[in-house]
């Protein structure tokens, strides 16, 4: 049995747990509790990084992070296919999910502002800076947002991920901007019951 | 000629230099600069994370982030093999260098703490928690210094850079406590030489 260091509040955790219910490998993993904000002791052993997602492989083996886990997740089962092979299609999709996991960063970066500090510590330039990634991104997806042929890789996933995090920390704001990206969350959620079932909480 | 967004001082774009280097590829990309602490259109066109490395592909397709760009790469000729094909020795490698990249983002978070904020807005507490992720990090790194077999690979690289952005920026202070790690770094040194070719400047 595998294991996955996790709360039920972050994106990239839910990256995996959508990766592992589109894989059909839910059984397979047993799904821990972890606390990145108290000091976690298993956790920081497993990954001195303190940060979560960490699956633990069967043959005891950490791994992080998100990205190096869906990929792993990939190769226990034939389909879907979440990282294409080879190509402009593999790079395609890597691309967008560094795009869906920069769009987490900074959206991550701005609900630690207001964790950390208090009000009178916070910077408006540096909030300003993560906001402007954010937005330029949102841009650039709503101009174009990336369809997929067969399902859904994880490209797509992470972007479904990133969007699912600005509506739970930040009330979901972009949507009254971007009625072509609301479609699009739609449309994936249509195609990947997992994005739903793991609607975060927190 | 592929174009690489860049500036002298950033670790993840050393990382895609010695990359580059090791592939026997820098004659095949143009390395521009790029100013991620000004609006740079350009780059916030290419990637709208406003984020270097950024690679344009000779289709004149964006790549990033530097795992992304890393990976491209090592398509574009045989040897050495930065990325292995499957099976664990890919994954370890693939955590490795998200480690080193953890270690560089804990770092950067430092650096920017001190540029984007006066010092009475800086906050103990924040601090702790990026430079315990980096004395973690170190200490696991230290126990078991991570040898490699016929060359070096992506993990290996980015670990290098995470190091070299720690003398960078922060002094070298780790060198005193990891006698280990510093053999270590000066064993990568003699046998990627394009590491010593990009030591940061800025």
């Amino acid at each position: 049995m595998m294991k996955l260091l996790s709360s039920p509040a972050s994106p990239f955790v839910r990256k995996v747990r959508i990766a592992a219910g589109m894989k059909g490998l839910l059984n397979q993993i047993d799904v821990q509790p972890a606390d990145t904000n108290k000091g976690d002791d298993n956790l920081n052993r497993q990954n001195p990084l303190g940060k979560i997602p960490c699956l633990i492989t069967d043959s005891g083996t950490a791994l992080y992070d998100s990205p190096v886990i869906c990929e792993y997740l990939d190769t226990l089962a034939p389909a879907p296919v979440l990282f294409p092979k080879a190509g402009a299609e593999r790079f395609a999709a890597l691309t967008r999910g560094a795009l869906g996991d920069g769009i987490l960063d900074a959206a991550l970066l701005l609900v630690y502002e207001k964790r950390f500090r208090p009000e009178t510590m916070q910077v408006a330039g540096w909030v300003e800076r993560q906001q402007s990634k954010i937005a330029r991104s949102l841009d650039l997806l709503a101009n174009a947002p990336p369809d997929w042929d067969k399902s859904a890789d994880y490209g797509h996933l992470t972007l479904a991920c990133a969007l699912g995090y600005l509506d739970f920390r930040h009330e979901g704001k972009w949507r009254a901007k971007h009625p072509k990206l609301v479609a699009w969350l739609e449309r994936f959620a249509a195609a990947v019951p997992d994005f739903g079932k793991t609607t975060p909480v927190g």
